[in-house]
């Protein structure tokens, strides 16, 4: 199986992609004398799919472990390379759970099947940075 | 430097992930019995960043090089493996540009120099798939 997408120039630096599920995304980066932006990093948006790739592992598996979360955040740090090409080098992921009673151990067992088993954006970003998880919970 | 983003969990399938630009993405996936999508599939996404990284990276160093194109677009193929975690191991970038006069040598050059020397998202791409760019002119 393949995905494939489409980035249009559209004018300046902007850049408009299309994705497999019919939505798009603008991307442009930061033009000196202006601190006006159209759309999103390209490179920070990897750590956004990384996230939303294991969120997305994450959820069903919970529902099917019959575990109620109220909240989930992610955040995601990716420090760079000095020297070009500036890539991630040493990536962190923290999960942040909200929730009454939350249930560490199914959770944590969430985590690590998507980090270990599924999640193919962690998968990719192993092969190029230090990556690290960490499940934090606040009840 | 580091980027850091935070994703936030929307509901049933749905994350929202900020960026350093201030601008956001929602991602989510396709859910059984439902056609509706709300977002990006997040590992699609890194295609994108893909494009637009080196896209921004191409459009600067024609400017420099006093080379006019009158458009861009650029195709991001992405094969998946079959097991899991799914990921890219091979990926096709093609790069169209339009205009009349086209100089065939210069853009070249920019194309090379954004995949050999100066786009990180291509970097991070080499160390898990096979990446092949090939770059067509529409006169």
């Amino acid at each position: 199986m393949a995905d494939i997408i489409t980035t249009h120039w559209k004018g300046g630096m902007q850049f408009e992609s299309d994705n497999p599920s019919g939505k798009t995304v603008m991307m442009d980066t930061n033009v000196e004398g202006s601190d006006k932006r159209f759309g999103l990093s390209p490179k920070a948006m990897m750590l956004s799919a990384l996230a939303g790739c294991s969120g997305i592992d994450v959820l069903p598996l919970l529902v099917k472990m019959k575990v109620v979360v109220d909240d989930l955040k992610m955040i995601v740090q990716g420090e760079l390379t000095e020297e070009h090409p500036k890539y991630y080098h040493t990536v962190t992921v923290d999960y942040h759970f909200y929730g009454k009673n939350l249930n560490e151990n199914k959770i944590n067992k969430a985590v690590n099947l998507s980090v270990e088993k599924y999640c193919g954006v962690m998968e990719m970003f192993r092969q190029f940075a230090k990556v690290g998880t960490k499940v934090h919970f606040h009840k």
